[in-house]
């Protein structure tokens, strides 16, 4: 970390660290009018099912973050941009989220789940233009040291991001569940490392 | 970044981050008693473009942060409250936001698009005596190898930001699409680094 | 900022950077059902009073809490606690203050004015916990080169705290007004370094 | 403070710093209409004793964070995993608080308070996988100069953890107030360091 990237790192850890904290505030707390207290904790499993599922997924494009900035030395205006780009993504995660809790089981639950794969759409597509961005134009941005087998790997793994996500989208209208489960096991894929940086 | 300042900017980073993040509350989640979710989502279309814009502008007005605190080297009680004092504004923003999507098409939309541009005037002048301040009494503040001719670029364009948002505002009284146009232009003026510094 | 307290002053300005920005929540959008805009924006001149001193009471905290910090160079366990105390009292502002806002002007006015005074009085105590703990027991926290008359003058400033805010909470009973610009002058006080640093 | 765990340690700090601020909007704040102010102060005690329990609970939590990361050095991607596991029993501790204040003294508390309860055990939990991960494979996260006597003495503390807590879970059968009071001596026995590092 220098110190030429280390604000933006700074700035976007905050942003991060807010998105994943705030997603508890959208868990109803039940009051005693409501009814039994096991009940009505039982009956908003959707909630708890989307708060686990948008901390993993924000806490992993994290670790992804924080894995591109890594090799990432220098900076420009056009990397703050592409960086405010995807942090506008992960700020927005928790509204389709809370969409997707607010309708799972419900009339409109595809809608709900093609909005919610939608944003994970545009979220990987900002992070391919950060990432070529900042690592293809003679790698001006990147560090001295930086090996190219590493970078390499990380485009490979990135540029399947997009298309994997449309896939999702489009599986919705075959099963919602199917769908949420390819999103899941997408952010699983990931959260590993690219496979040639080991 | 030298100690002497690294914490004005953590701090600072904390509550852009903040701000920027605490957007995405303002846009409420669509219950499936509403009715059909892709007609409540598409009439919530001025909270998405208000959501965008202030992100936007929040962020450019970090990178602008970023610029200053590029050349100021010390700190002293003035420059904390002068910072303090932009800082205010950019807590500020989401409300004014909110307030414009609650209004816009609607019959005070004329008001709450000038209560928004006023705003941003009243965090233009923050910049500059910011900047002003730091910059001027021998820049005594300033990075020793601040090169002025960059300074200067930065003290010209940030000259024309008060300006050049009252005359947003008086344009609200012909067209609010046009003032908030116009607004918009702004910020992307203020995104692109001063002329001369390249 | 050396390591040891760098983690310290990291976390304190997050609470801080939140607790200031948090403050706008509190403030009500008026939706177009409420009536005109103006007047509803009018209406709520409370919030905007309270919004704006307690942004500037957080603020002068928090340069404060980086003036101490600019001596104190170790940490140990109790300094840590003493630092959470003063951070308790930091992120409960909110609350005494959006009473207040919500009572000003109110038959409760009086007790809301208490209340306020009162979590600022607590605040006094902490500081000097803080500050004592830290630079009495032979300074062994403290900077090497600190100079000791600095460390004294803000240890006399700081002794004046919790008496001043008691006669604040006194002035209540006299007259809320008088209470809340004694307590505007305090802040404007603590604003200022200590006499005899400069 | 390595820059391997530094960006992690960011990155912790703002979660920590955003939970323990949080807890506060879960105060109700009493409007006029409510009755006399002093009344509904006093009647919101459940809130006030479940926010100072939990910025408590969460500031010794960071406590114990920053003394296991003056351990550990480097980094790899288990490590970040266990970290974002812990920071996930971090910011669900709000809402366990609200259900335990919102249910305390009514029907359905020793739900709440078990609720409460088991948070606290998970984060347990998570506390030794961190720890004993980055503690035990040849110490290959450790600093060069960690004493073996330091490390061993925090895996003994914190190997208590998840027994004391479920311990407190049981006691609940007996007395809802027993088991948040042990709940408390528990929070202040991980407050103190551990035996052997002194």
């Amino acid at each position: 970390m220098t110190s030429e990237t280390a604000r933006i790192e700074a700035f976007s850890d905050g942003v991060f660290a807010i998105a994943i904290t705030l997603l508890i505030l959208e868990i109803r707390v039940p009051r005693p009018a409501d009814g039994p207290l096991g009940v009505q904790l039982m009956r908003q499993w959707p909630s708890y099912v989307s708060f686990m599922i948008s901390f993993c997924f924000i806490g992993i494009m994290w670790v992804n973050h924080h894995r591109l900035f890594n090799h990432i030395r220098r900076s420009d205006n056009l990397l703050m941009l592409f960086n405010l780009l995807l942090l506008l993504g992960v700020t927005f995660v928790p509204f389709p989220t809370s969409v997707l809790a607010a309708h799972l089981g419900q009339a409109d639950q595809r809608l709900a789940c093609v909005f919610y794969g939608g944003t994970y759409f545009a979220i990987a597509i900002f992070f391919n233009l950060l990432w070529r961005y900042a690592s293809s134009p003679g790698r001006r941005l990147m560090d001295h040291g930086a090996d190219a087998k590493g970078i390499e790997a990380i485009t490979r793994q990135y540029a399947l991001g997009p298309v994997a996500y449309l896939a999702c989208i489009a599986l919705a209208w075959v099963s919602v569940s199917a769908s949420l489960a390819a999103n899941f096991a997408l952010a699983c894929f990931f959260a590993l490392p690219p496979k040639m940086e080991r």
